[in-house]
């Protein structure tokens, strides 16, 4: 029986690892193989403590490297199932199963992509997934936001802050939320451009931009939590200010719990969790 | 007029810059010449992202280079003195004066040094500033730490974690907190050792040791804060959730407001604080 199974190996989960090996405990991390780790080339500048910006999946591989510098435990491995035993947590891979007392789910949230033409083409070239993250190099230019919910709302508010012009595309959607900015409701059926983006094509006409932010709704690897009764809200889960969920000893910290989808707010939650879990074994 | 002076380039200040600058505002920040940062020398281990330790005072120019790198204004100069004026604040460094409508003090806390032979020999090589982040390199080792109040009882928390035999050395103090550990009340006059410390020594003995932890009141360059009127509670300067002192316009983050010293609490709070500056003047 371990006594802490951190999940997932992004700048929340290393960053927990780190202070709960110092504290004396032994975690065991499991996160999946780097290789899958695609969706993570955009380049971080926001990040302190890198003089040069740093590429998304080299700064993940800089932390497991970190860990394992640092004596940790790390398997390269799917959670395929999370389930409560009698005295614990049963955790199975694709290969092993593991008991733990306490869980730290630090997976982070997979970002939806859309499965229209030349959106992978122009994913980095004026297509983004984070408007705060990006939004800054599309000053004062000529954007398009894709979506039509809460998460599409709080990106705009960010992208009215750089430019006077943003125009919504729900992309099919009805719109589920209150926003002062024009709104498209075609479905969206094209992205066309040389080496950077110049047209969004819906069902009905082009419509010239410099730079499209996708924001559809943000789904989570949270579906082995679910099953678990954890209470999740919208596409976080719900914790305490311990950062423990409704489930005795399972703990999540990082985007998966919502706030800010910042590395800066995730190694935070590393941090801290990871006193809040020291505490809960000492006084099991 | 200046929007947003930023007043230290430690992790808090600097994160902060950054995404005030991504926010469309041209931050100006002033840090004290890194060459005065000889405090700042021991290894950083805990920080994601560095596969490799790295030394104090080098990952504070990485962060410099960071924001220089971002196009951020950045001037080497010490602050004498801030004061209000009619419609924001007076910045005043030893060659410049600049006015600004906000100010982000984040200049961190000068940790304190002990005028002791064997001081400076032993910093680093067995004498510690910082439990938290040296105690786990002293496990299961014969530990004191040096200090007689709350912040001493902090960090004593936390050796006590990783040793089992801890004494507290008041150096001449009275106690002002409740501890189990054994408590020592002599001055300490020296350390002494050969490489590494071997023993304490105070006025009426020899005390071996493998480890000695400064606490001994963290005090803080909050000097020209405090003539201000800001509200200061014991070493930390009091702020809103908004990072925001009683002072409107005058914002605080990082080790100078308290909570965990860590480079990690602080470059969150730099990122929280950008928001709520850039919401204030966007209010105004």
């Amino acid at each position: 029986m371990k006594k802490i199974v951190i999940i997932g190996y992004g700048p929340a989960g290393a960053t927990a690892a780190l202070y709960l090996k110092r504290y004396g405990l032994e975690p065991l991390v499991i996160g999946k193989d780097l290789g899958a780790l695609e969706g993570y080339n955009d380049v971080v500048e926001n990040y302190y403590g890198h003089p040069q910006p740093i590429v998304g999946s080299k700064l993940i591989q800089a932390g497991v490297d970190q860990i394992k510098n640092f004596g940790i435990e790390v398997i390269t491995d799917s959670v395929i199932s999370l389930k409560q035993g009698e005295t614990g947590f049963v955790i199975s891979t694709t290969k092993q199963t593991f008991e733990s007392e306490t869980v730290l789910l630090a997976t982070g949230k997979t970002r939806q992509t859309l499965n229209i033409p030349g959106f992978k083409k122009f994913r980095g070239k004026g297509i983004s997934l984070c408007a705060t993250c990006d939004g800054y190099f599309y000053r004062r230019k000529k954007l398009a936001i894709v979506g039509c919910g809460l998460y599409m709302q709080h990106e705009l508010e960010y992208l009215n802050r750089v430019s006077q012009d943003v125009t919504v595309f729900t992309h099919g959607n009805e719109l589920q939320c209150d926003v002062e900015n024009p709104v498209i409701t075609d479905k969206i059926i094209g992205f066309k451009g040389d080496e950077k983006i110049s047209h969004l094509v819906t069902e009905k006409g082009e419509y010239p931009i410099d730079g499209v932010f996708i924001a559809l709704g943000v789904p989570s690897s949270i579906d082995f939590a679910s099953q678990l009764g954890v209470i999740v809200e919208g596409n976080n889960i719900t914790v305490d200010e311990k950062y423990q969920t409704n489930i005795e000893g399972l703990f999540a910290a990082g985007d998966i719990i919502g706030g800010k989808l910042q590395i800066a707010k995730a190694v935070h939650d590393g941090m801290m969790v990871a006193d809040t879990i020291y505490t809960y074994l000492k006084n099991k």
